[in-house]
């Protein structure tokens, strides 16, 4: 494909308003592309103005790899801070400014022009599934649900296409110097400003509400204070908490759990009937979500046997951690992709941050996963861009991976 | 003075809106009247149309007999559903009907006068103080200024005329049943629906700040978790509570602390830079409120001992519980007089709530009080009301104790 025509895919792309939401423009959008070049798709609704799209080319081979990116991208917030406004893509000095230029609109048409890119290549000998999904940024639903539909079994790797590098090589070190990144290696040095991730850790949301009865305080004992069965709770957890530090991951490090609003009371004289607080854990493959959260609901169960005590877990989301073996081939392949285009190495770290990946390495734990694509730190911010080479050049990574992934 | 001009006395009191301020129209309507009588008055102003009122007679005695009864009245809540309006007095079958016909334009207007016919009285040979306060239903703000500015240094017994009775024996029966008043005697049936306090708890009302730092929760480390923070102070607090129960009054009690409110963060991916409580203890004389609070500042100075706790003391307010000997005279004077005037035991039991008392009792703890008012159970409600001839009787039964008090 031509440059210019790699450039207006993006651009109108950008174009596309897909904040939290109407996502089928771009799954239509791309489904003509794709019509056009002959590759067979599939549009799976999720809700009203919402769907999910699957592009997939099927050379017979005896296993599949994933290309996944979402259409949809967060709010602009300033929209008066936006040099060119947000949805009005604009080539300046070798950046491309627009919402969704790092998360992810570059990845998704890298990933859509290498897939048409590998069909039109008569020596290519792979199999590969394009996912598009909704909703990725509130709840991965498009991913979740595809997940749930089985689209994810058959996948053998997957490159998830989020923005995996930085601007520069100072910001880069500065991330891994705070800690932002967590690098298996000792040296960051001699590496540049690419990276893409081997892990991320999953998360878990949870909400405990605790109810009791009200009174006046001067009589407390004709009340049930819910606050103080919360509490109660929260002293049970951070035991609990406390044993999971046992478990420990090589790149992703620990179970890390924070109790992050707590919520009960709104007058001084009246004894609370009802608490709640919410709690956030980011997990790792070695201690997974659902063991986390069948642990916390025996604790409430046993605190529930009080009559004094009515605690309720409300599970708000459970994306799980994704990890992928640091001396696998699918990595040591990535390793050479970058190398070989960047003429310098890559560092793979894990990354704080979840992607949709987590629904699929749910449904099928056995996919090799990278986080790979153009963007970089901008994502959400203000005046997001994304190097018009790095989107280029990570059209060429994506066909190396695939290319030798499928030798 | 005759039964009309009494009762024109107590109309004249409703009619004049002071709802949490505006105090000054009440002290000038009384020290109106005194003055019309010859009883000497000073106003002590509190803040802009906030006045104090004390009214003194005396005799040459060798101790001083306090009156007192606040200005303000709580406000009336839904004006509509007032039969009759809330500031305009009706008389029907037998009740005054208003704001404050309870809590407590009935008592203060009683105590009044009281006080202007024993002044008429020659044969009266006693010293009695008219304390009329502002501010008492928010903060007992007046009571606070005039004992500090030594009000209460010579007073040796104190009638507070606030509502002691309920509208009805049943009433009464369901209080005492629920616990709602706490009872010495273990047969309260022998008595009627008439009652009056020889002691309540004190209260002390505060918050607890912690100051943390903030974090995106995929990095809880580099944060300070202000929540866990607080935390871990409620639970040092929650330890100390427990050692208070070996503390125990006959009438009122133990201390009785209760964590009503708390409040913290409000992003789940945040990990929470801020958090407070607001705690209320009742209190007893057996261990008092300046204890308790230099108790608590020093679990908050160890914990702050940490570099990472930033914990905040802030007292919001302290009323002193109120506490008079069971086998005191001025108690045995209250019982004789109540028994003359309705031919039946008046119970002598402990309230729950507070009163002006607490900030007299701070200053002077050698005061003997006790609660004594013909409001009922209406006070702070919709259509609030007092009966007629308990409003009538209160002021015999204050003649016949203070007459006693100085035989």
């Amino acid at each position: 494909m031509e440059k210019s025509e790699k450039l207006s895919i993006l651009d109108d792309l950008i174009k596309l308003k897909t904040v939290n939401g109407n996502e089928e423009i771009v799954a239509n959008y791309l489904k003509e592309l794709f019509d056009k070049h002959d590759i067979k798709t599939e549009l799976v609704k999720n809700s009203e103005n919402r769907m999910n799209l699957i592009a997939s080319i099927n050379n017979g081979a005896d296993k599949v790899l994933g290309f996944t990116g979402h259409e949809d991208v967060v709010a602009p917030v300033n929209e008066d801070e936006w040099n060119y406004g947000p949805f009005n893509p604009k080539h300046i000095d070798g950046k491309i400014f627009g919402r969704g230029t790092s998360d992810m609109k570059s990845g998704l048409a890298g990933l859509a022009i290498t897939l048409i890119e590998l069909n039109e290549d008569k020596d290519f000998k792979g199999n590969i599934q394009f996912i598009a999904t909704v909703g990725e940024e509130i709840g991965e639903i498009g991913a979740k649900q595809l997940s749930a539909a089985g689209y994810a079994d058959h996948l053998n790797a997957l490159i998830v296409g989020e923005p995996s590098n930085t601007s520069s090589k100072p910001v880069m070190d500065k991330l891994t110097h705070s800690g932002l990144i967590q690098i298996p290696s000792p040296n960051p040095t001699e590496y540049g400003r690419h990276a893409f991730f081997c892990a991320h850790k999953g998360s878990i949301d949870y909400k405990i509400k605790s109810r009791g009865k009200a009174a006046h305080s001067s009589m407390p004992e004709a009340g049930i204070n819910a606050l103080d069965n919360l509490i109660t709770f929260y002293n049970k957890q951070k035991e609990y908490f406390a044993t999971l530090t046992a478990y420990s991951d090589d790149v992703l490090g620990k179970t890390s759990p924070s109790v992050t609003i707590m919520n009960s009371g709104d007058q001084e004289n009246t004894i609370p009937d009802f608490a709640e607080m919410n709690v956030k854990i980011r997990t790792i493959p070695e201690y997974n979500n659902d063991k986390l959260i069948d642990d916390l609901k025996e604790i409430i169960a046993k605190l529930n046997e009080s009559p004094r005590m009515s605690l309720e877990f409300e599970e708000k989301s459970s994306n799980w951690p994704v990890k992928t073996d640091m001396t696998s081939d699918f990595l040591k392949i990535a390793h050479q992709s970058y190398e070989e285009t960047f003429e310098q190495g890559a560092l793979s770290v894990g990354a704080p941050g979840g992607t949709d990946a987590s629904q699929f390495i749910k449904a099928n734990p056995d996919i090799d996963v990278i986080v790979a694509g153009p963007g970089n730190e901008s994502a959400h911010q203000v005046n997001e861009f994304v190097f018009e080479d790095d989107y280029l050049q990570y059209i060429e990574i994506y066909k190396k991976i695939a290319n030798k992934y499928f030798e």
